[in-house]
């Protein structure tokens, strides 16, 4: 790491989509106000994009369409990666990187499913490679859970940490609008893809809870072993019956530390309207972390969009020119928190979690199917914390239980066999419901 | 500022009280995770409390009574400063600061008030004076402000920053209660002071302010311009006419900042109902901050007691840790955020900041009032958005009228005149309402 001391830190951007752009725009408006915070002026010598016409930023004196003109450009300090994806972005950042270059990157799912390599090659070259943007757009959670938090053992993390995912759930609930109805509108309005599927079926929140976990707990990334589970299967029927009973369905990335290890896990969830992730909406982000000493605290704001992103963008620049400044000789913070990180603590398997349950089921308006229902959960040792029954659809009528914690393992056998009973139809709606021992906030 | 390759960082603290014992305990019980994220081995070797028994830590080197033996202590590197007040502190600080050592106080009074020839000494030393714990305790606004949302300009940020005055405001509004009623309760619970004076007239969150809007908008530190006003006049009838109208007070410290100057002011604050600072109940703390990149981001959580408080202090020990590892030569980040102020923006008197406003009149049920006290409100130019007239209480009628924006100064001359009625009896309640531009979360 070169820390003498220069007149300017200087940045190349790879890529200018979305977030390149926003970077670009966001370092020449608040550039005057940035520098009285530095000291260090910033100034972008090197920008490749597909789609760049010759001449168009005149003053860049490196421009053009290759990625690796900017990683390779001995003048550039910092190399942002704001193409995306794997190709070519992994192969640009481990040039940059072995270059000798810091590298900052928006690029979730780079850092969730390969950041363990690349953070290697970094630690070998004594460069910093830094994704505050990465997680949760605009609002700083990963410099909250590397230093802010950093006093703590963290117990859990909970985070609504796709806008995609929460506009829809947040619509449907508002409006008692089917899914498939409120996703074509998202993508109308451009806040869900052609092809959502990152979004609606959890793959991107995923990434970020990859992220999270790691730093949170000390453990490697581990996506392969991230459970998923998409919101697609919400039905506008279970958001009125859960909030019936105090609740709202969120898409949830948590997170959390046990004796026998930890949970990693994407999925629609319960929770209570009391806590503070209840009643952020729309395209928000918002990240409730325990710690074992602070307690819980929330962090919530824009997850996406080209600004917001750029902010973040923006602040690990201004955390590598703050540590140029002052002489750093090594990486202040390690990638993911820890120097070195606890390597033998296992990703539970989901059917080995606890939680309490949300059943949701179809049966025939007759006398005794309660009490064969009862009696099976009963044989699974799963207890009922509460029982609703609505009016009749067709000759069906809705049955929506809460239970107490159990093993999923266990509410797994008890719905095969309720599925079974002659008077169940259709298959039973499941979702899993938390009451975090501390709701934060309130 | 030493940064040569040390075995440890010793620390020495001045202070065992609930802050300064909390981070005793604190560095105990999470010491091996945190040297996981250090690198560095974190030792207490000093510590200073009027109320310790000789004997009582033997495995601390240095212990006494007399707070300047840690500050002169030549092999402690950092002294945290949990003593509280001005005398000693002030001068602890100081010769600690002199004497070349970095200092983390959690004394908001102390940044607040003389937080600038502080923070001078800290510079002409080359060492860091760390503050994280003082404004909003666990939750890590300071690291937010300076660094987190480094790459914007700050518009504004409002917060709930005195978890007293909140658990206050929060019972009366959700039981009806009166004032004094409820500061009976808290003081019992502990949650309010003997003298509660500090906490529910506003001082506090005025200082927590002052420093947060420093560091938003790169000013000098103004406690003295801070304009407070506490929440003891608040009556639980606003509470309800409040919420009849969608809204909640809450007691906030705002700051902005305007083509004209900054507002830095503290007081009771009509805020919509969906703001996710209305969900903030009991002696949680929450700040909403609003930058022209990322909008608005939200901080929520636990604004005191021991743990919490602590978590913020080691996070400051933590940075200074891995500075250190990092072969740092001077401080990495300004003590405000800024290395050079921005010296000439007035901050705005209270009568010149414009604003909604809440008015309750008591006015005697007779023909003409209404027709009098309007015409008094369109002479001076303020316009009504909504008006409530409630049911009589003995022979007066309470009349609520929310206004459009105004100037404070044109609203007090119309307030004047409007108490001059004849028909109007007792003063005129006036609550400031906020319409923010972006409520941040939903």
């Amino acid at each position: 790491m070169n820390s003498s001391a220069a007149n300017s830190l200087k940045l190349g951007i790879c890529g200018l989509g979305t977030v390149g752009g926003g970077t670009l725009a966001l370092l020449e408006n608040n550039g005057a106000e940035i520098s009285l915070r530095t000291g260090l002026p910033i100034e972008v010598i090197a920008v490749a994009s597909r789609s760049l016409q010759p001449g168009s930023l005149p003053h860049i004196a490196n421009t053009g369409t290759d990625p690796f003109a900017v990683a390779n450009d001995p003048d550039v300090d910092v190399v942002i990666e704001t193409i995306g994806g794997f190709d070519p972005a992994f192969e640009v950042v481990k040039q940059a990187l072995s270059n000798g270059k810091h590298v900052i990157t928006a690029n979730k799912a780079l850092i969730a499913e390969r950041g363990g390599e690349l953070i290697s090659i970094a630690a070998t070259n004594n460069v910093i490679l830094a994704f505050e943007s990465a997680v949760a757009g605009g609002i700083p959670i990963i410099k909250a859970l590397r230093e802010g938090l950093a006093a703590n053992k963290i117990n859990w993390l909970a985070g609504i940490i796709n806008g995609t995912g929460n506009f829809i759930l947040s619509e449907m609930a508002a409006k008692q609008r089917q899914f498939v109805d409120v996703l074509l509108e998202a993508q109308e309005l451009g806040y869900a893809e052609a092809d959502p599927t990152f979004d609606v079926e959890g793959i991107d929140a995923a990434h970020k809870l990859t992220i999270m976990a790691s730093i949170a707990f000390g453990i490697p990334l581990q996506f392969e072993k991230t459970y998923i589970e998409g919101i697609s299967q919400v039905s506008p029927e279970d958001i009125i019956y859960a909030k019936e009973l105090g609740y709202t369905i969120k898409h949830l990335g948590i997170a959390r530390l046990l004796e026998a290890g930890v949970e990693i896990r994407v999925h629609p969830t319960l929770i209570s309207n009391k806590n503070l992730l209840a009643s952020v909406n729309g395209v928000s982000n918002a990240i409730l972390v325990n710690g074992n000493a602070v307690g819980s605290t929330l962090y919530s704001g824009p997850g996406a969009g080209a600004e917001a992103t750029a902010s973040s963008v923006v602040a690990d620049v201004i955390d590598i020119a703050r540590y140029q400044t002052a002489g750093m000789e090594k990486p202040v913070i390690p990638a993911l928190g820890y120097l070195k990180h606890h390597e033998n603590v296992p990703v539970l398997k989901i059917e080995n979690i606890r939680s309490e349950y949300y059943l949701r089921i179809f049966a025939k308006d007759k006398v005794g199917v309660m009490a064969n229902i009862s009696s099976i959960l009963q044989r699974h040792e799963i207890s009922i914390e509460a029982v609703i029954q609505k009016e009749a659809i067709s000759e069906n009528v809705p049955i929506v239980i809460l239970t107490h914690n159990t093993l999923e393992k266990q509410l797994n056998g008890a719905i095969a066999e309720i599925e079974q009973l002659d008077d169940v139809s259709e298959s039973i709606a499941r979702i899993r419901l938390e009451a975090f021992d501390d709701e934060g906030g309130s």
